[in-house]
């Protein structure tokens, strides 16, 4: 019997779920010092892209040029940092992050720089707001 | 007139050219401490994925895929961290890196924790050797 996908609870923790792209579960990290979207293929038992079928890699990817393309023209950034890591959740998820040059991590990587400043309620609505423009139907919320 | 590729000095400075792939030049990052790869698609004033084309990114993903999961298997890995970032140096290079939990920066990223530790040459010869066998004759040394 296949597993099914679940979303990893630590991911869930950190994050909003936003909706469901053809192939990932797109989040929104709770932090509000940054953009900062995530992509979770669903797809179960899966920790390194290239784990993942060819169809569903080059979806995975399609996916990530959308929302880092939306991030970088939305938020006038200075450049998008993409990246999959996974040494502490090991399912696979791909971090998009809008980056500024005046931001409290620049120019080092955000992840494990320093704790996340989680969101006002408000700031949750309009990022999230911001994603479903740029997927349009295809984000499922 | 088009402006030519060239690889940015500073990426040429902090790294071995191995070879040119179909897209992108082949970098051994010069850290003994890491198996740690570094993939610079071979086109001008490029500095997000999703400026690249279609097929680019395409061609740019698979060399990926491969790198990786021969990084993986490999080196017996606990992980592959994949990053785009740039910040520093913006012309687009997507690091390849294989995680232990017995490394230096375990578990947080290798980008900005500690100055790299240099390979004497015969550790170079045999990380150059590896990627030779890893893509065989799309790699043009």
């Amino acid at each position: 019997m296949s597993e099914q996908f679940e979303l990893d609870p630590r991911l869930a923790a950190d994050s909003i779920l936003i909706g469901r792209l053809p192939l990932s579960v797109l989040l929104l990290f709770n932090d509000a010092r940054y953009p900062w979207y995530v992509l979770v293929p669903q797809r179960a038992a899966i920790s390194e892209v290239f784990q993942l079928s060819d169809a569903d890699q080059q979806q995975l990817w399609r996916e990530s040029a959308i929302l880092a393309r939306h991030l970088m023209q939305s938020f006038h950034a200075d450049k998008i940092n993409i990246g999959a890591l996974g040494n502490l959740v090991p399912q696979l998820h791909v971090h998009h992050v809008a980056r500024f040059s005046s931001d409290p991590a620049w120019p080092g990587p955000v992840w494990g720089h320093s704790p996340a400043q989680p969101y006002a309620k408000q700031g949750i609505g309009e990022r999230v707001g911001m994603a479903c423009d740029w997927f349009g139907s295809d984000l499922r919320v």
